[in-house]
């Protein structure tokens, strides 16, 4: 195996040089200081990851990674694999959540074959980027062999490439893989080294008796895959297509300086794996929502995430992405928008304070 | 005084009728049952409060009332009380912080003069609804007398009927007003019979001997008002112009089957005063955010809200409410939009289980 760093383009960490006049601009609008809370803080992260206090959001994008698991095999969803890519055709026909929030939000959707057990016409929404017709049950083997793995960063990374390339700057990241909580759960487990009960849940709907088979297979699965200890390795013992795609994608995006929307628990392992070859990585995203998926919460407080909306989803498509979108928006237009107390001629505090 | 009755146009607690239809077409949307949480109770509510199955938010407007304070001038907040007047002014020139949410997320603003110590010159945005120039002191008297309380109320509930009869389906509310979070947590400590120290806050930004400070002056004021218990005569004895015109707004919004947009901490009180008249009012609201102020917290908690977003906001001026309006948006836009299991040819669970 080379080492990791010839995997992906060097991310820079944040350049904080801008901070201060970025907060002296976030202070001086007219409202109290810090009342606008967490958006303040976005668009102070917005305007260091663009180096200026006049950020903007440009050609934002979704893009959607769907592949199939083979774990999916030994029972661990409570759906079919064929909804994988019925879902697929879904997401082309415009019928899907994701669908009706991408549009609303105005993000431009764009759909990835990263690897489903079927094979699809050409469209032009879909993007081909196929490693195989689904994973291997990782309880039998690794889930891909390491070159695939490799070949899987590469592959998320190009896409990114193409979108930055035509003047993309801000990318949310979403997925779609029956048995994929499981493989994420896998992921975070190894990553992280917390126990799988406190990894896996109920993902599009399993019952508890599901939630402690779920948590033995990732127990053997680790077991089987002990010597799996690199990023690299743990994405080939237990990944997706998918999930390896996104993280490939995520630090291309990051070595870009372009903004990444990381969606739930299963974009977030993504992260995870993203994070564990290049910590700077994490300066660039933005968590935009807490998934119900029970191990999701666990995931955030290591990454010391604030999620933007915590509104109970499990659906995972990058739904939480689009749903977070507006809120992207806001922050980005209170910085260039909103008056300041001297230019409004409002007064500021009677004592002068600065908070 | 007349019995409360008279004060407001009658409310219908929602019809259910319709909750099982709106609830399977809910179900059958191709995501696992359940899987976008708080939008599906969301979407479940607009379609109630509309009696449809298409619901569709039309015309929407955030209405910002100002009022001055009388308890102003006695320390209670960071900022002089000129400021009211000069956001209202802010407002007027389009550079607040609500003024680029709600261009940004489709809102009509409407400011409302319920009661600022100030001469406007007219403008076609803001709506002369002046009840006097600041109300009384009411660590010295009630801060208005019960008359004007209900002329207020009678106000608010007038603009409702014009934007209602123009065709908007759901208001926002928002306020303005240097010392209204004092007000509102004496309100909230006579409605709710909760301890003053329970319910003051840093509002704009007092530190903590200011907010020790406040809660004495909610308890003298609740002192010197014992006898007011009756919702009409709280409002008078411990409200704000604003407030009573909010309070008459939202009982006029729910007799008319609007959505109720309800902001932070003030908007919020303003929902406890229409509450204590008629609950049935609690039923067409939607609680858009939870506020930093501290009372907020418990506010909802009383109220059994989950409010939309969390994101650390205490601005008021009906910020929250234009920011979460997009949730709305995506709420209705799932429920008109997706496909269905069937209709996209998704399979369903291998357990045919329902959740």
């Amino acid at each position: 195996m080379p080492p990791s760093d010839l995997l992906f383009s060097p991310i820079s960490p944040l350049d904080r040089s801008l901070e201060p006049a970025l907060q002296a601009l976030i202070d001086t609008k007219t409202k109290p200081v810090g009342s606008l809370g967490d958006l303040e803080a976005l668009a102070l992260q917005i305007g260091l990851i663009q180096q200026t206090t006049t950020p903007a959001l440009q050609h934002p994008h979704l893009v959607v990674f769907a592949g199939d698991h083979g774990i999916a095999r030994s029972g661990v969803s409570a759906y079919p694999q064929d909804v994988t890519w019925q879902m697929v055709a879904n997401y082309l026909a415009g019928g899907a959540a994701v669908n009706v929030f991408a549009r609303q939000n105005g993000l431009t959707l764009r759909v990835v074959d990263a690897g489903v057990n079927h094979t699809f016409e050409a469209h032009p929404e879909l993007v081909d980027a196929k490693l195989g017709m689904g994973t291997a049950n990782f309880l039998e083997a690794p889930a891909m062999p390491v070159e695939t793995a490799r070949a899987g960063l590469q592959r998320g990374a190009r896409l990114v490439r193409e979108l930055g390339e035509s003047g993309c700057n801000v990318i949310g990241f979403g997925e779609m893989g029956i048995g994929n909580t499981t493989s994420a759960a896998a992921l975070m487990s190894r990553l992280l080294d917390i126990p799988p009960e406190f990894c896996v849940g109920r993902g599009t709907g399993v019952d508890e008796a599901g939630v402690a088979f779920k948590a033995e297979v990732v127990q053997q699965a680790l077991h089987l895959h002990a010597e799996a200890t690199e990023p690299l390795e743990i994405l080939a013992a237990l990944g997706g297509f998918e999930i390896v795609q996104m993280a490939g994608a995520m630090l291309e995006a990051a070595s870009r300086r372009m903004i990444v929307l990381v969606d739930g628990f299963i974009a977030t392992s993504a992260m995870l794996a993203a994070h564990a070859f290049e910590p700077a990585v994490r300066e660039y995203a933005v968590f935009c929502h807490r998934s119900e998926e029970t191990g999701h919460r666990l995931m955030l407080e290591r990454l010391g995430a604030t999620p933007l909306i915590d509104l109970g989803l499990r659906l995972g498509e990058g739904t939480g992405c689009a749903l977070a979108y507006p809120l992207l928006r806001s922050s980005v237009a209170f910085l260039n928008e909103m008056a300041s107390f001297e230019r409004a001629g409002v007064s500021s505090r009677q004592d002068g304070g600065a908070a």
